[in-house]
């Protein structure tokens, strides 16, 4: 059994991206240029994006951070996208989710212009992952893909089930192993609540992608000997050991799940570190504007 | 076994949209309107456009064709494109598909204007039939999901395998099925020319949507007793039984599969004809604005 490890991978893209953007500098090209747009005072909100500043000192990008109170209507909020849409120093940005109750968070993700929406979100950048052309692909499915291909996991040929079907995890990732080239090729079957085979299927799956946000819910006897397991859940769980008084908890029954696997990722430590430097992924091929 | 007549159902859905036209020309709304852009005179293309003519027609729309010979340059079509889509009078619009070597037909695809987009096939919709959003469907998809309607065939936990990975079937119709909703909530898989367990897969299948066109390819051996079968190969091979010389094949044996199913699409007769109704169910959403 390999331990996946996503605290080197991720270390290690986001050093190859700070010397792609030093030879971008030297070259006299601009520095690729990130904006976030953060609602209200959220404590997660206030992480993510605080960690996603620091992302971007790391890669060398700019970065504007833009705040609104948490009463902001929808129209200011429109007219900044518009704004960020129109600033061509602005490379790419994101507007941090979830968004207060007054706001629509499908029309301001619509609203992004999809050539800076680098969060992947935008119907256009969906559709065009499922049609297998460039494209901003969203930070879980892209981080999962990152890790297959650092530890060069076949998926040409194999099955991959994939447990839970959501917008942001389950079906884009579905989408893109099922895709000519590498990683893709693979057989991917996408199992969710409704369905009534989840075990039968994990036990003939290569690769079993664990999406559902149910902790320890994939154990020893629905996988075979030899399976890959991507675990991408992390639910708070209340913990008397941790100073924050919580702990993050896979889908996956790790202890007992582990022994069986040729490579697990774990977590912490997995695919949630990696989707942070797939936002600066994205954002350095927005400034490179190797997509659009 | 029951047969999936796709000639009743297809006949069933033109009458049902013709009345509904006639409903809103007695309430004084536009009657729908839809263009056609056909490049040069091959004649499947004349065939298929004109059969798209003789649709609007029965259905009570209106349809102007647009024509230009196959030395037409990409810029003259993409600007016929941009007049078509601020053509208020036009609700939806199609170009008929191949084109000429000179023009990038994704170009042209992604001109035209997602809300008039009624083929489907521009990335905003095929996103936003990913993310579970009212979209344009594309013809054949929407046409296998009208006849399982229809015949009010269970999906909820079914596993449904898909044979084939195209962006046109495949992929679109494996992304509607795993949506909540019906027809949807099934354990989908999709499996291709890389898979190796296609056999294993569609022997657990409760219903298998084979898009993959290869003629007889899904054989007795292959399938479980009480499956669904939705055939949608049509190769055409020459034949010396039929006046034009050529017969339509599915990728299904039907003699020997048909037995073992509860219900099977023939090939002719089955989702080839839903197909053209679907663009007319497209260009009546259009019309009345019931998704942009």
């Amino acid at each position: 059994m390999q331990l996946i490890d996503g605290k080197v991978v991720s270390k290690a893209v986001k050093e190859e991206i700070a010397a792609q953007v030093r030879q971008m500098i030297s070259e006299g090209k601009k520095r690729p240029h990130l904006a976030a747009i953060l609602v209200g005072h959220d404590g997660g909100s206030e992480t993510y994006v605080a960690g996603k500043v620091k992302d971007c000192e790391d890669c060398g990008f700019t970065s504007t951070l833009i705040r609104f109170e948490n009463d902001v209507t929808e129209e200011t909020l429109l007219a900044e996208v518009e704004k960020l849409n129109k600033n061509e120093d602005v490379d790419g940005f994101i507007v941090q989710l979830p968004l207060p109750k007054q706001i629509s968070e499908q029309k301001i993700i619509e609203a992004i212009d999809y050539r800076k929406d680098v969060d992947g979100f935008n119907p256009v950048n969906v559709g065009r992952v499922s049609l297998g052309l460039p494209a901003f692909v969203s930070a879980t499915p892209d981080g999962i893909l990152e890790l297959i291909k650092r530890y060069k996991i076949e998926t040409a040929g194999k099955h991959v089930v994939v447990i839970g079907r959501s917008n942001i995890v389950g079906k884009p990732v579905a989408n893109l192993l099922m895709q000519k080239g590498y990683p893709g090729n693979a057989t991917v079957t996408v199992v969710h609540s409704f369905s009534k085979d989840i075990k039968e299927q994990c036990l003939t799956a290569d690769i079993i992608i664990c999406a559902l946000g149910k902790p320890g819910f994939l154990k020893a006897d629905m996988v075979k000997d030899g399976v890959v397991v991507i675990d991408v859940g992390t639910t708070r769980v209340p913990s008397d050991k941790t100073k924050s008084g919580f702990k993050l908890m896979g889908d996956v029954a790790f202890d007992e799940v582990a022994p069986k696997c040729s490579y697990i990722t774990p977590v912490p430590g997995g695919v949630g570190l990696m989707t942070r430097v797939s936002l600066m992924k994205n954002t350095l091929l927005a400034g490179s504007k190797a997509i659009y």
